[in-house]
């Protein structure tokens, strides 16, 4: 078969502010694979079917000699973060023609691996849409799942906080907290990311854009869980109105990603109120949970039991824009990047 | 006997920046008071022996409607504060004359209480002097002792980072620190600081003021555990320079009590390095370890094993000033006010 184009999304420069679709990063169509040719070195075929566009991919798009917890994008190489593929060939022994695989892709169609680091083998016994094991079969389902878990210690009665309460991880805490007996406030910027929030079970749902976070959480807490995605003011608020003893899980700050990291001005709060404040990496904890999660989690998504949204735009070429409405905020749900069909 | 003076220190004013003696606090002399004739009520009179002055205290200089994990002091009326006393007549049976009590005391020279609300009898085995009460074997050194037991979760070979590690509570935390192996970075704010700091084990111990934090522990660092007694820009190189797993022990942040809070812009570090920041009020572990805290430290202050420094002020009349001068960092160790001999 003659050679096909390889599409790509390639890092092309370092924003200050917002990335900016066609110029941070660029789609390219100049590389061609023989899918039938191409020599593997021992290694496999991939062909890739689902991206998945997260808040953290801001901190990956920086010059390489600042610091973080994940390596930077490469500037002039393709992007990386979680996907879903399948197996087109295999020279590799861990792995067979047609086996689907989870984990972490470059943003290309086709990708020549030679082994499973960063990759796992996932079976999909309910015939689950593939884009869920980006979403709340994946990365983002993982992280309410399991920080819950780890960092939550709820108590029937208590009151949670959960902002971005319509986002993947957000609308997942929600229903892991109300399953905990616990009153749920959730914020999130639409009405229609508010309907969304109710029909999850959140007891308290509002627009941040419309109505003040600080005057809901004084009538409604005070609060002894906050499950932080925003930081900045949100998080100033939170610590306002938190309980004594209350648990802070510092899951994301995008409010700062953008504009270098936003001040917290009454920090002090912790101590008087005896607040512990946990930052985590769902990929540190992940070890201790994965099997139970595959067992419990894909079950209750066929079931309906457990309900998630996701936003899918359709082609690879769009990536860059749907990083542009995950930072701003303005995709409805979940966002995948359906790349191609299995 | 004819009445004495019963000098009292008055709360007067709440102030807006750092405190003002005689016009945030005033000395009062209008009251007296028959030590043979006061009525006791079924009480007991207590003569004030020794009072201590905290940083914290700034907080309860506040307008009654304002929020906070503490009382406000009461306009007109005298501060509050650790203190140690002996009973002069009883007629509780709880306690008897010559029983010395510590807890929270009115700063004043004499008081008429009700019964052993806030008040503990100690024992002095050792012959310490009753100023170490309040210091080093009150509620500084509970503050050092139990929160290192609680949050620290130290591992040998780890290092430390304390700031104002000359106090009574960042000299305690050095020096369990260097009992539990770890390496210690310790600040202050004067040569002299540093110098004691070193003497009870610091490994690096540098003055704020000439050095700058951010670069000694960028140098020394990475740190995995943070002793914070500052806040603000302190702990923001503390964040900057943190290990993955770090422990932030948030005990004070005296940089933002008379300036309404310090910002700190860097907080979403906690996320990637996976930092616990643990706010705490000794008073809400106390129970768990006061047993064992007055079983060892004594005796190892008598031995001479745990070494402490005190600032004695003299005079009841000098405590609006020693207030000041520990909000500025001024007094050169733990400040106590002696108001009388036992």
């Amino acid at each position: 078969m003659a050679p096909v184009t390889n599409g790509r999304i390639i890092f092309n420069s370092v924003p200050t502010g917002f990335p900016v679709p066609g110029e941070t990063t660029i789609y390219d169509t100049t590389e061609t694979i023989d899918l039938d040719a191409a020599p593997l070195d021992g290694g496999f075929l991939l062909k890739t079917l689902e991206l998945s566009v997260d808040p953290y991919m801001r901190g990956a798009m920086r010059a390489p000699e600042k610091k973080s917890y994940s390596p930077p994008f490469a500037l002039g190489q393709p992007l990386r973060g979680y996907g879903v593929g399948v197996v087109l060939r295999s020279e590799n022994p861990q792995v067979k023609a047609g086996d689907h695989l989870y984990g972490f892709f470059e943003h290309k169609q086709y990708s020549i691996r030679k082994d499973l680091t960063g990759l796992q083998v996932v079976e999909n016994a309910y015939n689950l849409p593939w884009s869920v094991f980006v979403g709340v079969v994946g990365m983002p389902g993982k992280t309410a799942y399991m920080a819950w878990k780890e960092y939550a210690h709820p108590k029937q009665g208590e009151t949670v906080f959960i902002s971005t309460g319509a986002g993947p991880v957000g609308s997942f805490v929600i229903q892991l907290a109300k399953a905990d007996g616990l009153k749920v406030i959730a914020s999130a910027g639409s009405e229609e990311k508010v309907q969304f929030m109710k029909e999850v079970g959140a007891d308290v749902a509002f627009n941040y854009k419309t109505t003040n976070t600080a005057e809901v959480l004084e009538k409604e807490g005070p609060i002894d869980i906050y499950w932080d995605n925003v930081g900045g003011e949100t998080l100033e608020a939170a610590l306002s109105a938190a309980n004594v003893n209350a648990r802070f899980i510092e899951c994301g700050m995008i409010s700062g990603y953008n504009s270098g990291g936003a001040p917290v001005r009454n920090i002090f709060l912790v101590i008087g109120k005896s607040i512990t404040m946990t930052g985590f990496i769902v990929s540190r904890i992940e070890h201790k949970y994965n099997e139970q999660f595959y067992k419990e989690v894909p079950a209750k998504v066929a079931s309906g039991e457990l309900k998630y949204r996701e936003h899918v735009y359709n082609g690879l070429e769009k990536l860059g824009d749907v990083i542009l409405a995950v930072q701003k905020g303005e995709n409805k749900a979940k966002a995948v990047v359906h790349v191609a069909d299995d």
